[in-house]
């Protein structure tokens, strides 16, 4: 009965180009997030705001978005970490609730790790 | 700090066959979505219901997702706009809640654009 | 308008290694979810937690995404049905509220089907 408990958690997807995985699988290894998922090959237009002359992406780069879950409490240090990159490269983030049924995977960090 | 700010916003997915996309993505030009990222080479099943007697989709047809983040007020429109092309076309659109942390990214639209 | 109306779903999203695909999407079709998108190919790391040893995933393995939008009283059969799976295999559940324009084609199942 227990396994059937949904706990609340964080969804995040960081949508970057490719050849910046790196960046935002090893801030999230960091921050101790406990594990990652990625969709490559996708491919995106925008987004740019009224403050900024340039698209974002151009029209059909290579994209990545990582997605991971993690409790509330690291979802600041996530945002602080993506902020100085998204000052110089494309970049977007989306914050969602989500819900797990396992929360031991979500949110643990081993000891000494 | 304030780069730290989440902001409300609608992310809406469209799930379309391949050879559409750019009904999707015409559609959220027109109505100034700041940009859309695109899923491409999914698969799909249904979605049918009872009033269907047909599958929405063929098992494994090709597929896309067009992912967009807006503000609320645009939901009605990308709604009305996909509406028709649903009554021609199968395909399903999700609405769900997101935050982002740069808010001009995705609610602006550039004057005389 | 009444095309217009948004109704509240559960989205579930499963990912699991490419080879258990069809376990996912069986026990979806014996629920009666009306259908089911599925992003392949993807690639992951953990969800390893403080009570395992080992990875959930091995990095890059190819995994798959199943995404399916199905009303509450779907979920916790869904998530019974995966428990005994879990525990036997690398995989994670998501459940997210989200919105759905035409609710006939996730909520139906044919009477006799």
């Amino acid at each position: 009965m227990n396994d059937l408990v949904l706990h609340p958690m964080k969804e995040i997807r960081i949508i970057i180009s490719g050849e910046h995985v790196t960046f935002a699988t090893d801030l999230l290894d960091r921050i101790k997030a406990t594990g990652y998922t990625i969709i490559s090959n996708i491919s995106g237009k925008g987004h740019h705001g009224i403050h900024t002359s340039h698209m974002m992406f151009n029209d059909m780069e290579s994209l990545v978005m990582v997605i991971t879950v993690v409790p509330q409490e690291k979802v600041p240090p996530i945002l602080s970490g993506l902020t100085p990159f998204f000052n110089k490269y494309p970049g977007v983030m989306f914050v969602s609730d989500v819900a797990v049924s396992r929360l031991e995977y979500f949110s643990g960090s081993s000891p000494g790790e």
